[in-house]
């Protein structure tokens, strides 16, 4: 991601750069999202388990949907207590697709862990809160 | 927690026996919840930061309202890939306060860590999705 990582990591500093890096990303240039997950980044999207960045990247092109804006509600951070250089972040917000007269409240989490100078995700969970 | 840890950690079997437990615990004897915590757990309540068993007990006990039922909507757990015995649990769903007329929608994520023969919440953030 965009941010680098500093030397002792400051989970709520990690938190802000990679939301607002991963909203402005999803709602801008969706593909840029590919260099935030690995081959062993577990992600689950309304239910479905994937695993991989190729099998993710498929998925964000599968949504139905080309233009979206998150609007950011909540943003919580803590670290990961087994590990000193994770970051567990909790979101949730409404998410507007074009076409669609309102927009849909939804939750996720992310699991970042620091590789070399940067974060990526090694678990993301994506849901609506709705219905 | 009540579930025992089995030999090789099964995320969906731990996952799907600690929200039974937690939730159950949660809607007839809230006191019950203590044993899942330790004096390093941490947990964001709708934004407010807290850490440890006691603190967490307090803010359990100052909630405003005795009677709460949690409908669970969707539950998603995730291996923590950094951690083997350690699972991430993200749920959403309605919560029915005593005296309110419709439930609120929530969404919330744990970090459930292997101690023993159990379970215990190393991470715990909650947030109503409304508004």
């Amino acid at each position: 991601m965009a941010a680098a990582a500093p030397q002792s990591v400051n989970f709520e500093e990690v938190s802000k750069a990679f939301t607002q890096h991963f909203y402005m990303t999803f709602d801008t240039n969706r593909e840029g999202l590919a260099s935030l997950y690995t081959d062993q980044s577990l992600m689950t999207y309304e239910g479905t388990q994937i695993m991989g960045q190729a099998a993710i990247m498929n998925k964000y092109r599968s949504l139905g949907f080309n233009q979206a804006k998150h609007n950011i509600k909540t943003q919580d951070a803590h670290p990961n207590p087994l590990q000193p250089n994770a970051v567990i972040v909790f979101v949730t917000g409404d998410l507007q697709i074009e076409g669609q007269e309102y927009p849909m409240k939804f939750a996720e989490v992310f699991h970042l862990v620091q590789t070399g100078a940067s974060f990526i995700i090694a678990n993301h969970i994506f849901r609506l809160n709705i219905g």
